[in-house]
Parts: C-alpha cells; sequence; structure tokens
C-alpha cells in the first residue's frame, strides 16, 4: 500500500465535526488506495481544540494556520472556519504546495476565488470545495440519468432551499446576520449549494440572472448591548430569489431563504427536459423522482428510486438495500474521493473551478439587484 | 338510434342521489347506444320521493317497489334500498323480466346472492352490482397491467378500508349497528369492497379464511329511549380483520374498521407479484403506484401514475389530462356501462356471480370466527 | 320560491362543457333560492351549437351573440369563447343590462378589463371572472387560515403552474400558439390563474414584477400548410416565470410552463408565514398541507388536510368525508354561487375587478420583459 | 471520569460492521460517562477477524469465543453471530459476570430466551437485545406520544415488514434458507423486529395470535452441489402474516415476507387509538405521522413531523433540524445507552425479558400454524 495521506483541518465547529468525522470513517468503510492518518487539527482556542482533538483522535494540535499549512507531515489542508479566512489559508496551503479542501462557499467574491484556483492550477494540488450534495447517492443518480440522455435537451431547472431558523424575532444578530462578517446571508449560505447542484446534473453554465432579496426583519437584538444599544441592524438578505436563463435556452429559477416555516433543510431540485424530468429534496435525500417519456403511455409516472442500490453513487461502501443513509454520508463518501484523487486515483469535483463558476453566478445576482435589470455571467478563463 | 332505455331507482338515500347524479351524466358525458330515461323512482314516503322526484328530474314516482318492477315501461330495476330488501326487491325485479342494478353487499348471505345470481342467470337479464370502486380509472388499469403480465404471479394481496366515523362514543345505536338490521359491520359493508377489488384486479378467487372481529365500543346511546333504557348493545363488529389464502398461492390480509382515527375513506389495496407490484388508495383515487422489475436496476422506483390520460379506461369522456375525477364518477362510468350492456354493446361486469363470490367469502370469515379455525370458502355452482 | 334565473351560455368547447354540467348539476346538489334555467346555448356554427343543446338540455340556440344578449328570457350572460372575443361580448351583454359571468383571463389587456369592470360596475350588474380554483374546498380552506391569522405576517408565495403538453415537436401551430390569435402563452392561460389564487388566499396585491419568457420549440408544423410553407413561427411563450414583490414586502416567484415532462396540470401554491405555512397542490386538490408554529415542537409537521368535511367549503353540498371531489366541482361550486349573487343572497367574487387586478399583474410582466427591468403594477381606479 | 468499559463483539458479518461503527462513533457523538475501549473481536477465522479488528481499530482478536468472555479486560460481549449460537454464548457471557448485548432474535425459541433472561436476572448483569429501531427519533417519539396520552385506548396495529430479495428464483438455497441452520425465515427475521416495536411503542403485551405461512419458492439452486442434486427444498417461511389480539382488546395484524416488490426495507407500523393516530416506516426513517382528534376540526390532518429537532430522542447529539439520520445512526445510540447503562447512567431496554416476550410471540404463531387454530401467547415469568 502506498504510503499514508496526512490530513490537517483547520476549524472545528459544526463543519469541523462533520469533516472529522468523515475521516475516522472513510476508511472503514471504503477501500482506500493509501492510509489516511488525522495528524492534525487548528484552532485559534487552544483548550478547545485540545478537546476536540481528543475526542475524534487528531494527533496534535496547531493554533495558526500558518504554522500548519508548512508541517512537513501534512498532505492535505482542509479547510472549514467561517468565509471570511477561506481565501488566506488557502493561499498560504497551496503557496506551501498542500492538496486543498475547502468548505463552501470557496470565497468572499469572485475576484478571490479566481485567484485561488487559478493558484490551485498552477500548484498542480489536488482541490476541492465541499459542495457536499453532490455526494448522496440520489444526486449522483440524476447526473448520471441526465448524461444516459434520459432527461434529453433540458428545458427547467426548478430549485428552492428553504430553512426557517430565523422567523423568531429574538434570535440574535449573530456574525452570520452582518454583511461585514457573513458577505451575504441565505444567498452566499443556501443559493451555493442551489448553483452547485444545477452545475452538476445538468452540465450547463448560467447565462444570465436577475434577483429578488428581502430582509424581512430588519433589527435584531445585539447579542451584547454595546454602547447603550440593545438591538442592531441586519445587514444581509433573509431570503433571495433570482431567475436564470442558462446554456442552450433553460430557464432556471431559484430561491434561497431562512424564513419558511416548517422547512428544515428543505434543499431541493426538479428538471424539466424534453425527453424526462427528475426531482429531488434533500429532507428525503434517499429518494429521487425521476419521469420518463420513454415509458409506455399508460404506465408513465414519476418514479420514486429508492437510491439504496449497489448500482447507486456509493452505496456499495454502506449498507443493503433499503438501509438509508443520512447527511454525514456525504461528507464520508467526499473525503474518500479525495483520498483516492490524492492518491491518484480517479479526479475530484467539485474543484476550485467550480467554486469559482459558482461565485461567479452568486456575484452577477448580487450586482442585478444593485442595477435593477439583467446581469449576464462573466466566465473567467483560469 | 335504439329505442330508450327506462331506469326505475328504488330508493333515493345517500346512494340514491349517487345513482342519480350517474343517470343524469352519463349521457351527456358518454356516446351511448340508446336514450337512457330517468323514468321512476320508488320509495316508501310520498312526500320525499316526490321532492327527490323533482330535484333530480325522475319522471315519475312510486311508493311500493312492487308496482314499480311491473311496469311496461321500466326496462332496468336500479336497488339502492338497504341491504336487507335487495334480495326481495331484485327477485322480483328478474321475475317481470326486467335487467337489475342491485347495490352492494348483493345480499345478507351467500343463499340469498346465490338464489339472485340463479334467477338473473335463467332469465337471461343484464345483472349487476354497484362495486363501483371498479370503475376508478387507476383501478381499471391495475387491473390491466396484471392481465398485461407485468405484475406476474401474485404472492401478496394487502387490503385495508379504513374509517373514523364511529370513534365517537356518542355516536348513537342506529340501525347500521344493530346484526338484525345491518347483517354484520364493517365487514359487510368495507370488506365487501375489498374482496370486490381483490377479485376484480387479481382474477384470483379465494380458499380460505380466518377472521378477528372486534366490537369496541359494546354500548352506544340509543336515537330513541326505550323502556327507560338509554343505551343499547352494538350487535356488529366495529372492526373485522381477516387473513386469506387465494388461488395459486397468494398470501392476503384484509382488513375493515371504522376506528381508525385520521382515515376517512380509506380504501387502499397493495398487490406484489414476481414481476412487479401495484399499490392504490381511494383517498388518492386518481393516482396509481406501479412498480416493475423490468425497468433497469438503477431507475426501479414506484411510479405514480396519474390515471388521468386518454390511455386510460373512461378517461377520454371526461376531461384533460390532470384534471382529477371524484367519487362520483365511479357511479357515473359504471351507469354508462349498464346502458350499453342492455343495449347489447359490451357486457357488465360485476354481475350477480361476482356479488354471490364475494358474499361467499364474507360468510366463510364470519364461520372462522364462530368455529375459531380457517375455513374453506365454498363455491356454489350458479 | 324567487322568479326562474334563466342561463344564455356563449361558447360550447371544453370549457362550454365544463359550465354546461356546473348549471346541469348546481340546482341538484346546492338549496338555490331560485329556479336556475339552462334557456340558450350561442355559437356560430348552427349544426353544432344545436348537438350541444340537445345533449346538455340548453332550450334553444342562437347563432349570433348580439341576438342572445338582448334576449328577455336572458339574466345572466355567461363567456367562454376565446379570449379576444371576452370583451365584446361583456360589453354588449352589460349594455342590456344582464348579469355577466365571463372566462380567465377576463380580457386580452388591462385596458380592456378596466372598460369591462367600469362599465359591469356603472350597470350594477352580477359580474365574475371562472377563476374556478377558487372553489375547491382546499383552497378556500387555505383563505380562511390566512384569515384566522394562522399564517401571520406573509413572507414568502411560490406559485408553479406546469402542464407537458408542447413537449412533442410535431404539436401543430394551433391558434393557441400565434400572438395575434392567444395573446400570450403558457403566461395569460397558467399565470392567470396562479396571480389570482395569491391575491385570493393572501388578501395582498402585487407591487413590481419581472419576468423570463421562453419559446423553446420556436417552428411548428402549420396544421394547414400555406403558401407552400409547411412550418410556421410559435409567436407566444412556451414558459414565462417571474419574480414578484408583494405588499407588505413578500417576495413571490411564479412560473407557467407547457414543458415540463409528467406535470399535468400541476398548479402548486405555497405560502409560507411568520405563523405557519400552506402548501396546495390541484392534482391532489382535496389536500391542503398546512404547518403551524402553534403546535408543540416536538408534533410540529405539515399536516395533510383532506378538505373532504362538513368544516370545509362546499362540502356539505357533495358526499361524506373521504369521498374526494374533481375537477368539475369548482366549476358547479362557483355556477350555485353565481346564482345566489343574481338572487340577492351573497356577494359573487371573483368579479371584474379581480380579473382587472390580475390583467394588470399579467402586462406588467409582458412591459417587464420587454423593458428588461422591474415594472410597477399600476393599479387603476374602477 | 470513570474507569473504562471494555467491549468484546463475537462475529464480524454485516451486523459486526454496524456494531463496531456503533462503538467508533458512540464517544465521538455522545458525552459518555466512561471512556468506552474496542478491546476484542472474536471469530473463527483468524485471518479474517484480524482484517475486521484492524478495520475498526479493536485492540486484539480472538478466534474462541469462550476465551473471549473469561478475560479481566472485557466488560461487555456482544454477541452479533448467527441465531443458532446466541443462547450458548450469552449464558457463558452471563455466566463469566460479563454484561451482555444481543443481536435478535434473542434465541430459536422462547425456551431458550427464558434461560437466558433468568441468567442475566440473576447476575445482575446488564442485558440488552439490539432491537435497533426503537432508536429511532421517530420511534421514541411515537412512544413518547402515546405516553402523552395523545393516541388514547389503542383499537389498531398495522405492521408490515417488506422486502424483496427473494424474488430471483436463482437466489440459491443459503442457510437462512433452512430450518435447522436459520430456525424460521422471514418471520424471525422481520416479525421479531415488529413484535417489538409493537410492544414499545404502545406498552401492550400480546393475547393470541393465528399465523399465514407461504414458502413460494419450494427449491432452489444449491450453493454446493451435493450427492449430484443441483437444487434443495426451502425449509423455512417466504412470507408469515398473523392476526393478534392485544391487551385491552386491540387489534393488530402483522406481515413480515422477502417477496414483496419494489419494498427494500419496508418496516412499517400504524397505530390507530381513541385520541389519534401515528404512522412510521422505515424507508422514511426520520419522519413520523401523526394525526390528533384534539387539532381543530376544519385542520385536521396527518402531520408528517421531520423527527430531526432537538425535542426529539437523541437528536441533539447529531446534527441540526433537517439533517436527517440513518440506518446505523439507531446502532450509535443503542451503544451510547448500553455504555451509560453499564456506567450506571439510566437503564437499557429492550432486555433479555423483551427478547423473551417477543419469542414468545413467534412461537405461538408458529404452533397456530401447526394447530391451524388460535393460540394463546404463554408469558413466562422470569
Amino acid at each position: 500500500m502506498m504510503r499514508p495521506i496526512n490530513v490537517g483541518l483547520v476549524g472545528y465547529g459544526f463543519m469541523g465535526k462533520a469533516h472529522s468525522n468523515a475521516y475516522l470513517k472513510a476508511p472503514r468503510f471504503f477501500d482506500l488506495p493509501a492510509p489516511l492518518v488525522m495528524r492534525a487539527i487548528c484552532g485559534r482556542t487552544a483548550e478547545n481544540v485540545k478537546r476536540v482533538a481528543k475526542q475524534w483522535g487528531w494527533e496534535t494540535v496547531e493554533t495558526d494556520y500558518r504554522t500548519l499549512v508548512v508541517r512537513d507531515d501534512i498532505d492535505l489542508v482542509d479547510i472549514c472556519t467561517d468565509n471570511r479566512s477561506h481565501h488566506e489559508i488557502a493561499m498560504a496551503a497551496i503557496r506551501a504546495g498542500k492538496h486543498v479542501a475547502c468548505e463552501k462557499p470557496l470565497a468572499l467574491n469572485a475576484e478571490q476565488a479566481l485567484r485561488m484556483a487559478r493558484a490551485a492550477k498552477e500548484a498542480q494540488v489536488v482541490n476541492t470545495v465541499w459542495f457536499n450534495y453532490r455526494r448522496c447517492p440520489a444526486i449522483g443518480l440524476a447526473r448520471r440519468l441526465v448524461q444516459e440522455g434520459r432527461i434529453g435537451r433540458i428545458y427547467h431547472v426548478r430549485a428552492t432551499y428553504l430553512q426557517d431558523w430565523l422567523l423568531d424575532e429574538r434570535f440574535p444578530l449573530t456574525w452570520r446576520l452582518r454583511r461585514e462578517t457573513a458577505g451575504s446571508g441565505a444567498h452566499g449560505d443556501l443559493n451555493a449549494h442551489l448553483v452547485d447542484l444545477a452545475r452538476y446534473i445538468t452540465g450547463l453554465e448560467f447565462e444570465e440572472v436577475i434577483g429578488l432579496p428581502r430582509t424581512f426583519i430588519a433589527e435584531r437584538p445585539l447579542p451584547v448591548p454595546r454602547a447603550g444599544r440593545r438591538v442592531g441592524r441586519v445587514t444581509v438578505d433573509d431570503t433571495m430569489l433570482f431567475l436564470a436563463r442558462l446554456e442552450e435556452g433553460a430557464a432556471a429559477s431559484f430561491e434561497a431563504t431562512r424564513f419558511a416555516a416548517g422547512r428544515k433543510n428543505f434543499n431541493r431540485i426538479e428538471i424539466n427536459g424534453s425527453r424526462g424530468s427528475l426531482a429531488w429534496c434533500f429532507e428525503r435525500m434517499n429518494e429521487l423522482e425521476f419521469y420518463s417519456r420513454e415509458d409506455q403511455d399508460h404506465v408513465r409516472g414519476f418514479r420514486t428510486v429508492l437510491a439504496t442500490e449497489k448500482s447507486h453513487p456509493y452505496v456499495s461502501a454502506w449498507w443493503p438495500p433499503g438501509h438509508v443513509l443520512g447527511y454525514e454520508h456525504t461528507f464520508v463518501n467526499h473525503a474518500a474521493d479525495i483520498i483516492c484523487a490524492i492518491a491518484g486515483r480517479g479526479e475530484t469535483a467539485p474543484t476550485f473551478i467550480d467554486g469559482l463558476r459558482c461565485q461567479e453566478v452568486l456575484d452577477a445576482v448580487l450586482e442585478s439587484v444593485r442595477r435593477r435589470t439583467w446581469v449576464r455571467v462573466k466566465r473567467h478563463k483560469v
């Protein structure tokens, strides 16, 4: 077997937990071409990062990512910090010749993303963005059906990512609700996933967009009262809807919101083409709806494919048919793919270029809001 | 065009309304081979029957079915009175040489049903039982799929008819809850439909059965206090479950209940065979679930066929695809078929023999309850 | 009882069938305050209109609507001709002092609709537009829940009306696919319904819109080859998506298409508010999805209300709980309401003013397409 | 913190994988009162067991369970071997004073199970059976709703466990299809789960049962031809249906099959009571359907509770709302509970007594088949 691949993780919040679990499980469920070593975890507060390291089995800890990225015993730098620091950390890691995996969105804007994509390309390192929903078996199946020609020419993409955790007016003004710390609100957080899924499944790029943002609750309690003020202004969107024209003339709509009562993680996409349709929703992530116009007329209908068969992507690593997977498996599947790519078996997508393409779309939407008109999506050469 | 076919209806309750509507609409939506005339309606209370006649356009009224059945200007006697009188009225109609349509269950027991079936056969009159659910387009489609061999050898039938209108303990002790007036409870009322659907879709007869009845609320308020008593004893089943062995070894289960909170008219049947499966529920009556093992492995799944296409039974008489039908359309479809059969175009099923076969199964279940063991279903020669 | 109300119907196509059936059934199922007489039906081809009159029981026929609208024995003129003639016929009927019911969309543009609404108001005649989906019991329930405050402040409206009958490239270039005869494509036909449903359920008006049309198949075979050409140009939209800002800041999206494989009459609307959510789809028209934030935390969820209870609108006229209704019942319910309104019992909505409001939105969307920017919806004073 | 709890696992097949994963993850996701050490794994083939040990991080290996159970450094013996050996291994472990966890079904028959339950009780060791479905958050919620009185008196239990992996006639005659090695077929494998779920959710015991078994395909190819024969006889059931009378008069039905085309792991249970209903299916394991008669009449309906909230059992250890769990999480949740129980925090159910109760029901069903009549379930005193 090959020499081990050593992972260094930067960040240990919600995503840190998802990634740690992924590295822990990947070698147990997948037949990896090289041993995976959870070598180091990095965070600014030593006490916390030590606790997490112990809990998950990270061998060592760092409190400064700059130290981590230059360590000789690190092959892969995985970044799951807040969005603002992605660019800086990734650039440092690439400069140090490390392979990089970065949480989504790749950067705060297309300019940053472009630099990152170019640097990664020049350094010829493995690079990937954690658009984890690509690794739901049902999503992989969706892409396969498009590639098999079962959907035909694509006419419609209809995507919504609905959550409801901001409905409570007493929810405080955290960093996620301020532009300077979060970039945007639901748009960067949730539309990013939708844009990537649409690109991944259909293989089509975005041509032109126009957006509609709303901030429904303009003021929220400050977590800590400041200068005598108890409330502060929300400076990001609570929701962002946008329309898009895709390549080949497809008409698409997107919506991200944190104000849809009863929708918890309702990441849903539907695709209609000349030969069939697909629909998927994360809340029932193991199922893919598929309609084929090639079925005989009297038995046509949306079929619910339970994507837990050996013939579906990643499933053979897991459990028997009907023994459903959950959210975390998307990360384990991705981790396995990253290790394989580093070991030279296969390629890993989405790459930083995919992250850039997504960012270009998100940026164009924001520009369309400022200018109140349609905006063409610029596609940068990497 | 042929000479008109004159209908005489006996009874004007809930079913009288459904049948009147069926005769009113059938000639408007279907291209019938002969004119249909709503000639007479019969009921014991002159005032009521006159009111109904006026509302629905019945030309004349009778207050004694014996007068109705011998009228020269009546071709078809349709019976939708309470179960006790089906036998008597049908026999009189047949003796008078009339075609007969009778509400389900055909009779109070197999003995009665046998006499009715024999009489109808000898008289060579058109005869049918209103198992209306056969005329849902989705059910017709289900039968077709079995006949096309898409289900293969049948292993399982799983049927439940769930309602909840008896949950309220204050619901009074009406005639439906006393054996002497109703024969049985949920069993005769609801299992009758399930048995007919199972026979219709699969084409298989019942071999052997065993039942489990329960009466959950043993006493109920009397509608009118009698002899100083305010409550009386419920003497029919609130629920009846039974297992059955069908022809060719299929294993089947049936359940009828009026105590399933939230289930309003949940008439559901699922069939599993060697090549595929079917599932249908009346509360979504326009949909048929179909699973085919002949689909390619990675796209197998239950497909929801919206049975509103021209290629589905009866649909071309109605509305465009996706414009769903409701409960009452089952009766209109049946009425159209009856008129066609009388006019010599096609045959009408279910016949009285089907009504008899159903009754034989219901009777065997009751016997299995008394004897606490499996009972073979006797099939009488007609 | 009051003197009879005499109906004259103009048009006898698909909608003529739906309206004839509505007038036939309304007096049978509803306790109307006055008798309804199907007095006259009007169409240009004498032979055809006579056949339809006979089939449905219309007493007399006319071949020129100008004759019909001035007949003394007509109280209500019902218009279900093609969209181009709505304005002309309705204006004539109003001038003759008749009550008017008109198919949707009310007119070809807001200018026409405004004239019609003003004329109807001045003449003080009962006037209504057949936005039939308002009369699904589940939709009436949806409006009631909003009015009861169970949804709270409305944040989102998400509406799609998806069909697939134009997917076949060989489908010919009928009048519906040419601007000069149809006005627009999916937009006027389907978005009209969505706009009305959104207004009806939420009570909110539209502020600003922007649209995205597509014509996916630009050329189609001519029904009759002309001047040696076998194909012609499609000049209406195959799909129209639009975003909207509603009153009180709600963010809304709309989509009408005839190119969504597998969607037959998928008229769906979802509404998210500060206290709860609603979702409904016509293909399961008897069901309303309702989520309430007032439920206890551990039992919150979208509940599927089967809108077939006596407590739901219109249901008591029909069948017992769980005995579902279909497409045509929406028309019967509306016909009953119209007769009541003419007889002075209750008022009928949607009125021509509602038809105008809908048209104003549709027009603004078309303007936004031409100008490639957001367009404010002009609300005309009637 | 307390001294570590050392686990020894016997068996390393499909269930060995599920258990290993559970022990790996439990300390990472749950705040356990004591460290968990994966001390030893035991299997008969040294080479295989060493490979599994390495993959999952078991510290040592054994090839004879008798050696394992007496090791001083083992606190918990976990048994996931084939059914025949459960009794022998568990008894040895108990004799050695170890805590025991055993895969379901606990034993081959009630006699064995009774001895095991008694031994465990006398030895006062923690003992549990891996009826893992109890640990779906939605199932825990179901039980809670019953205990809160929201379902009321229970009238109906309707349970089916449907799979389809035996439909292929070429599937070979493995040990699972022979009575001497497997005890029974679908009955012991799948009905065992249903019986446990019914008992767990409702709190009711079984009174009386009657069963219907079928073996649809009587002969199958031998994995290895023997004595010139290429096929052998299937000696277990392919399906077993049974009816049951539960305590308090509830009427219940159960069905286990491996012949239901399209059903992969369709473990479904519905419960109807005087105040409400519950329904759950493993294939959508994160959802619980709940109907309450206490909702206002016009908004009653089955609500789909997505059981991913902090207020639902086990969820707070995992991911945010809407981030669904999968099959394997049931095992991790159980493992965490076992460790807690051994450390003295809380009790672990289901115990061996629950395993016995389940076995008593399964045995009674088999007896009812032999005797063709209803059989009372004997409840042994432990």
